[in-house]
C-alpha cells in the first residue's frame, strides 16, 4: 500500500516536532508537507526550526519547504498543531479543501458535530462525521483529539464509568513544561518553584471528558453525567503530566473491583490493530511509588497512560495517579492515533 | 530579663539547623547547647555539622560541643528535631528531668495528654498540660508542632471551620526537598521527575488537622467531625510547600465570604504578642497565579501561611491552594512559636 | 543629609529590580522616578512589573508612575538597567541633561573617556572624568560598571596582578538563569541541561578586565598587559555565576603566597566608607567544595565575591574557583557602589 | 555463532544497571550472572535493584539470582563496575579463575601490565595482554576502561595528538548527576547550585590520559608528553558530561585544520567492525550553541563523542567543547566496547 501523503501545521513548534519525530518511521503516512507561520514559510525545516527532541531530525524532511498554513497543501491527510487563535479558521479551509483534519488543537473540540476522539475511549464518536458532513457540506473532516491532560484522564475514567458510574471527579494536576510549547516557560519561573495556574487549562479538563465519555445521540454527543473539577499546576518536569485523581462513583466498588477494571481494559479489535495502539493503553501500577514521570512517561512509545496508588478515598470513593506522555499519547501521537482510526475505518476514502 | 537557656536535640540536621538560625537573635532565649547522635558528640558543632543554609552559621553556636540526645542538658527549654524512632524516648527523658520540651518530632503528636499546638490556632489546647502533669508526674513538660504540611493546612482551615463548618477537606500536596531532610532525597529520583508517594506523610495529614482543630473536653481533645484525604507528592522545589485543597462546609459561603473569611483571620492578642507571630498568619492572593513557592516562602521571615487561587468548587464547596515554608512555619519556626506561647501563658516559670 | 534623588532607567527588568530592591533602605540615595519603555510608560511600577525577587516590592516605589527612558527625570542620579542598544543613546542623553549617569550597560564601557570601575578595584579611574568633561561638555557624567562575570574576575584578579603580575587568564564560566534577563532561557533549554554559548559574553570577558586593571595614562587607560580566554557556559543556577581560572603570573609564587594575597585584599581607607562596600570584598574559601552558588551568593547582601579551590596548575601556574552575586555585585549592587564612589570623592556637588 | 556468557558485577548500581540494558540486545553477548554486595545476593535481580532507566528492565535479568562478586562465575567474561575500594581485588580474583575481565573501575587502571582501553584511541595497547599473562600467571586478563570524562576527552584529543603533537591540556569539565551513582548527589546540594568538586576526579583526568595516548614500549606504556590540569565541577544534568578544553600543541594548526583533523577521525576497519562501534566516534559541531547534554547525549545510542565550538585560544592555542555519555561511552558502553575488541582481536579464545 502506497503511503498516504501528509501534511503537519505548525509544524516548527514542539507538538509539531512531536508530529515529525512520530511520523518518521509511520507504516501508513509519510509527510509530504510542512507548514508554520509567515514568518518562516518559504525555508527549509531544518533550517527555520529549532530543534528539541533527542531523537535526530528525520532527513526526509529536514529540507521540506515550509508553507503557510492554509490550503493549498500537497496532502490528503493534515495534522494540525496550531495555535488556538489560528486554528479556527485555518481548519476549517483545509476540510473546505478536501483534507480530512486530525486537529490537536482546542478550537473546535466542542462542537456538536466534531467528533472529539481517543480510539480506546470512543470510536464510535466518528459516526458524528456522517453529520458533520451533512450540516457542513465539506469535502473533507474535521476531528479533534482532546487536551493533554484530560487524554490521560479519559483513559484511565473509561473503565471506571462503564464499570462503576462516574458522578463526580476531582482533579489535582502537576503538568510538564513542554505543554506550555517553546519558549513556553521562563527558567526564572519554575526553576525551584511550583506555578499554581495555567492558562485555560482548567476549564478544558472540566468540560472535554463529559464529552468524550458521553453517549451519541442522534447528531451530538450527550455529555456525561458527572462533574469535574480541575486544579492545575506547572512543575519542574520536561514531559509527562502526572494527575492526583478522585473520583465518587455510583456503585461504590471495593480498591481490588477498581484494580480489576483498570487492569482489564483494553481496546477493541478495531483499535487494537492501529499502529500506535499499545497492547494495553492502561499500565497499572502496584508498587507505592510510581508512576513518575521520568520512569514512565516513555513507555509504549509514550502511547501508554499509567495509574497507581489506586486507593479508598475518605471524602470522595477512590483515589489514584494518572501519569501520561502530554506531547505524544496527549498531543501529537493521540492525533495520529486518530488519523489510523479514520483510516481504518474508511473514513480516507 | 535574661534569655532562657535553650538546648536543640537533633542540631545537626535540616530541622537542627533551622532552630539554630531562628534563634540566633531570639530576643527570649539562647542556644546554651546542641545534642546530636553518638557518632557526633563531643565535636564542635561547626565541625560536624554540615551547614546548609545561606546565611551565615552563627558564631555562638559554632564552637558548641555537641552532647547526646538525653538529660542532663544545660538548659530549660529544649526543642527537639530528632527522628521518630528516637524522638518518642528522649522527648520523655527529658521532661522527667524537668525540662519544658517543644518538639517538632511526630512520637507525641496524638498521645491524649500532649498539646498538639499552633499558637493561632488552638493555643488554648495547653490546657492539656495540666493533666499530663497530673497523669505523667513529670517536672517538665511536653508540647508537639504538627507536621510541616499540617502545620499550613490547618492555618488555612481554622477561620474557614469557625465561620462555615468543616464537613469534607481534599487535599494533594507538591512538598519540597527539605521535607526530606538531609541527605534526603537523591538527585537522580527528582531532576526532571515528581515522586508520588511520601512515607507516612498522608496519615498524618488526615489525622492531626482533627485533633488541631478538635475541641477540649476535659482530659483530651475530641476530634474535630470532619474527614480527610490527602495525596502526597514530592516535586524538584527546595522548600515551601503547595497543597491544592477543596473543602465541603456545613454552610454553604459564596466564595467572597470565604475570602472575607481568611483575610479577617488575625491572632488573639496573647499570640499577637510573641516575637515569632506575624501580624497575619495568612496571607490571601488575589492575582490568578499566586501563591507560588520561591516567591512566597519567605513573607514573614518564613511565619506567613499563602492562601490563593479561591473559587467554588463543582465537586465539593469551595478550593484553593496553600503555601507555607516547611521548614520554618512547618517546623523550627513553629516549635520556637509554641515555646513563646508557654513562656507568656507562664509554663515556664 | 538630604538623599540624593535617583531614577532607575529600565527599571522593571530583572537588573532594574535589584536596583529597586537594593535602593529601598540606602542611606544616601532614594528613589524618586523609574523608567522603562513605551510601553509600561504612564502605569504604576507596581502594576507593569511582573515582580520577580523573594524580597516585597517597596511601598515607596510601587506607585511611582513609569516615565519614558530619556530627560527630563526627577532625579540628580541615573542608574541605567537598559539593553545594550538603547542603552548608548539614552545615557548620553542623561548625561548631556547634567545627570550623573551609573550605567550597567556595555554601550560605553570601552569608550576612552568613560571610567569602567569596581570601587576596590581601580577607584582612581574616575580621574578620566576630567578628561570627559573636557571632551565631551556635558554638564553630567558618565561612568559605567563592568559585565557580572567580570566583575567578579577583576576583583580577584587584582591582588594576584598588584603581587604577582598577571600574563594569562583562562576562565571558564557557569553562568546563572538571571544574567540573561527575563523571560530569558526557556525552561525548555536548561531543565536537564549545559548551554555551552553566551552571546556576547566572551568578548567582554576578555576586554573588560583589561581595561579594569589597565593604568591610568593622561586622558586613557592604558590595558593591562595580559591575555584573557573566556568560554562561556550557561548552568541551571538561578542567581550566581562560578568561574573556573588558571592564570599564568610574571612571578610565579607558591599557593600559600597566593591565598596571602587574595587574603589581604582589603579596599582603601576611601573605599572602605562607601555604604555597600563588605568588610572584606574577597571571601577565601580553605575547604574543598566552595564556593558554591546557592551557599555563598547572598553573603555580604551579594557584594563579597568567593575564592576558592586555590591550587598549583600544570598548564599555567595558579588554578581557583570565583563566584559572585552577578546581579548584586555584577550588577545593580555594582552600579550603587560606583554611585557612592563618586559621591565620595565629590563629583556629585 | 553461539552468544558469550557475561557476568556484571556491581550489577544493580547506575552503572551495572546500564550493561544490563545495553546488553539486553547484545549479538555476542549474553547475560548470565549478575552480582552485587553481600546484602542483596540470593535475591532476584529485579527484587534487589531499583531500576533507575527510562528503558525497562530486561526480562530475561529480571530473574536471574544475584551471586557474590567472586568465582566461581556462571560465565566467560566479566564486565565489573565495582565500586574502587573492592574492585580491585575481585577483578583479580576473577581472572586468577580464568576470566576475561573488563573493567569500569579505577583499581588497575595504571598498572603497567593492565591495559586502559578505548578501541578508537588504542586498541593496540592490548598487547600488554602478553605481559599481563607472562607476569601474573593468569589463566584469564583483565583491561580497564578508562575514567568517564577521560573516556570523552581522550577520543577528542586523539586526532588533535596524531596531528598536531599535544603538549598542554587544560579542562574545566561541568558533570552529570549519575557520575556519582545512586543515591550520590542529595537534591539539597545541586538543585539551583554547582558543585566545585568531585572526589579523586581531577587526578584521574589528569593521568589517564596520558596513559591512553602513550606509546608501547615493551612491557609497559610510555605516557605521551603532555601535562593535563583538571578542574572539574558537578551540575544539575542528570546525564551527559560538559567539558570546556583548551590545549597547546607542538604545531600551531589553524581552526580549519583543526576541525579537519576532528572531522575526519575515523576507526580502523577492526574497530569499524565492532558491534558498539558508532560509525564515527567524534560529531563535530559548527552551530554556535552546540553541543548541549541533553540533545546529543543520545546520539549513536551514548557512544558518539561531540566536539564544538573549536576556535583558536589566545592563551593556549586552540580551544573547544567535549560532550559525551558518562555511563554509557564513559562507563558500561566503554566496557562493553572493549571486550567486543578483545573477542576480534582473538582475546576471548
Amino acid at each position: 500500500m502506497a503511503k498516504i501523503p501528509v501534511a503537519i501545521l505548525g509544524a516548527t513548534g514542539i507538538v509539531g516536532q512531536r508530529f515529525v519525530a512520530l511520523l518518521a518511521d509511520h507504516p501508513w503516512f509519510q509527510v509530504t508537507a510542512v507548514a508554520a507561520s509567515e514568518r518562516s514559510a518559504g525555508r527549509r525545516y531544518g533550517e527555520a526550526c529549532r530543534w528539541l527532541l533527542p531523537t535526530p531530525l528525520p532527513a526526509a524532511v529536514r529540507d521540506l519547504p515550509l508553507t503557510l498554513v492554509e490550503p493549498p497543501l500537497d496532502a490528503r491527510l493534515v495534522f494540525s498543531a496550531l495555535p488556538g487563535e489560528i486554528a479556527g479558521p485555518a481548519e476549517v479551509l483545509c476540510a473546505q479543501a478536501g483534507h480530512i483534519v486530525c486537529s490537536n488543537a482546542s478550537a473546535h473540540r466542542m462542537d456538536d458535530d466534531v467528533p472529539l476522539l481517543i480510539p480506546e475511549v470512543n470510536a464510535g464518536h466518528t459516526a458524528l462525521l456522517a453529520a458533520q458532513r451533512r450540516r457542513r457540506g465539506w469535502p473533507g473532516l474535521l476531528v479533534t483529539s482532546a487536551n493533554c491532560l484530560t487524554t490521560q484522564l479519559a483513559l484511565a475514567l473509561r473503565p471506571l464509568h462503564d464499570a462503576f458510574g462516574l458522578r463526580k471527579v476531582a482533579v489535582v494536576t502537576m503538568q510538564a513544561l513542554s505543554g506550555a510549547g517553546y519558549p513556553g516557560v521562563s527558567a526564572l519561573d519554575i526553576v525551584d518553584n511550583v506555578l499554581p495556574w495555567i492558562d485555560g487549562e482548567e476549564q478544558k479538563v472540566a468540560q472535554e471528558p463529559r464529552k468524550l465519555l458521553g453517549t451519541l445521540n442522534e447528531d451530538a454527543v450527550l455529555a456525561a453525567p458527572f462533574v469535574v473539577s480541575a486544579q492545575c499546576n506547572r512543575v519542574p518536569v520536561r514531559e509527562g503530566h502526572t494527575a492526583c485523581v478522585a473520583v465518587a462513583l455510583a456503585h461504590r466498588p471495593d480498591t481490588e473491583a477498581v484494580l480489576a477494571a483498570l487492569e482489564a481494559f483494553a481496546p477493541s479489535p478495531e483499535v487494537a490493530g492501529l499502529p500506535s495502539s499499545p497492547a494495553r493503553p492502561l499500565r497499572v501500577h502496584r508498587v507505592v511509588d510510581r508512576p513518575q514521570p521520568r520512569r514512565d512517561r516513555d513507555a509504549g512509545g509514550g502511547m501508554v497512560v499509567h495509574v497507581g496508588r489506586v486507593r479508598s478515598c475518605p471524602v470522595l470513593d477512590v483515589r489514584f495517579v494518572v501519569l501520561g506522555h502530554n506531547t505524544v499519547r496527549g498531543a501529537a501521537g493521540g492525533a495520529i492515533h486518530n488519523a489510523e482510526l479514520l483510516v481504518a475505518q474508511g473514513w480516507g476514502d
